[in-house]
């Protein structure tokens, strides 16, 4: 589908700051549905600055109400509006291991708009074996999955060497987007869309916080 | 300890964009030890911009060789010395559930300065059991396990309800940084360092792609 009215398309850095507004926002919303706030309440809570935060959300008409600040519901509707999680895609995991199966016992990834429909692994000792919601399945059968599931996404918690692979069978099954946990990069075609996880830079960021405290 | 030379202290987003330079260079080098990297390969592996590359690399001192780019080894320690990899902090998880042991199993950390020391549980039947490297000790021992290895980052992998409680407990056994998985706010005192990892980001990211991909 094409772009959202209101955007020309949001840049990789734009998308993860609606990512934070939208979970800073969604929180508050959970401890009270009626909740309201304010762009200084979410640029604290980011360290950035407050001004960007007004831009951003005026951005994708989200307004707000002179001394009352911005409605969570209606902000939280235009974020998932503008980032398209109403409209669900379907992903499959590889590599049934201790990530893969944290990764498919998360129940939260439709409320961003991705649904897993299935766990696959190449050992055959795991076929079979059920985790979470998913019983493995051999990677051999991933082809006929991704086509009945329409799935579009595969994501990769398989050991770095066998990542290329993987993401080979992956594109040849019909997969347009990986999310990468292998730790390493992909040779692919440039229509598929990878993005790659690197769990790491979290803790990095926090260990340099903590290092550098004074 | 006090700031590195060379750098009044990185922001967040700095942080971030020295772990990408690393992972783009740790695995040219991976593949061949004495390879070379121009701003411009650096830039487009990120969709950022090659002048920003080469303002961060001149920042801390990385310098490169006319016509030849940067040399991927003197560039890893540069920015190790940066972030500060090689000054070893201690971390306990906390929830031995699938995404702890996912942690507790993952081999890398010590690459970015960080050594898992322990994995907990408040629930008795896990008490014992072994995942990875480590047997799950009951939450009661925290306390003494943080004092006797002088730990100083928790990472937080308890359902949402149960974050604020695990992280108060964490702080009061001297814990100074929590890398927070549990998907809620934390209230914690100010000197307390948190980082809240939000893993649906990157799927998002990749979604939205995916369906504004033309």
């Amino acid at each position: 589908m094409g772009r959202r009215a209101g955007t020309d398309g949001l840049t990789h850095i734009q998308v993860e700051r609606f990512m934070h507004y939208y979970h800073f926002i969604a929180n508050r919303q959970d401890r009270n549905p009626d909740d309201t706030f304010t762009s200084a309440q979410v640029a604290e809570s980011a360290g950035m600055d407050g001004s960007l935060v007004r831009k951003d959300l005026a951005a994708i008409n989200i307004r707000g109400c002179s001394g009352r600040g911005f409605r969570t519901d209606e902000s939280l509707e235009a974020i998932r509006y503008i980032l398209g999680f109403d409209e669900i895609l379907r992903a499959v995991i590889i590599g049934a291991g201790r990530l893969g199966g944290a990764l498919a016992s998360y129940h939260s990834f439709t409320d961003y708009g991705v649904e897993i429909c299935g766990l696959f692994d190449i050992a055959p000792h795991k076929t079979g074996l059920t985790i979470g919601a998913f019983e493995v399945r051999h990677v051999s059968s991933l082809p006929n999955i991704v086509r009945q599931m329409s799935a579009s996404i595969a994501i990769l918690t398989v050991p770095p060497e066998a990542a290329q692979e993987s993401a080979d069978n992956a594109v040849a099954a019909g997969i347009r987007g990986i999310w990468n946990f292998a730790g390493t990069r992909l040779e692919l075609p440039k229509d598929v869309c990878v993005r790659h996880e690197h769990i790491s830079v979290g803790l990095a960021e926090l260990g340099y916080k903590l290092r550098n405290a004074t």
